[in-house]
């Protein structure tokens, strides 16, 4: 298990937070999630690929890059 | 029925136009609604009171006043 961080965009509101949430939150092995429409950064828990969190993020309508 | 226009702060994004279009679609006498987070316009078309148009907004987690 390991914790993985990434750069959002486009994020502007708490609603916004939710709908990754809830798309990443879907991916089977995800353990915890964190994630900030203030910073744009997405912290993922678990055992998951980052393509996956890549798509999810995308399929709730915003982009996303591996941080350091 | 008349079309009145409302000026809210605090949208952002489309979720937030979502939130609010969801809570003034509520109102009985609503016939058409139209917001948009990049003007804070809101504009309600029907039978309805401002009072319960405004405790809608509120009721989003978003405050408005009645426009001219």
């Amino acid at each position: 298990m390991t914790t993985n961080e990434y750069q959002v965009t486009g994020m502007t509101c708490g609603h916004c937070e939710l709908s990754i949430r809830e798309e990443v939150g879907e991916i089977a092995g995800v353990q915890d999630i964190a994630v900030s429409a203030a910073t744009g950064k997405l912290t993922v828990t678990g055992t998951v690929d980052d393509a996956q969190v890549l798509a999810a993020v995308e399929e709730a309508g915003y982009s996303a890059v591996r941080a350091a």
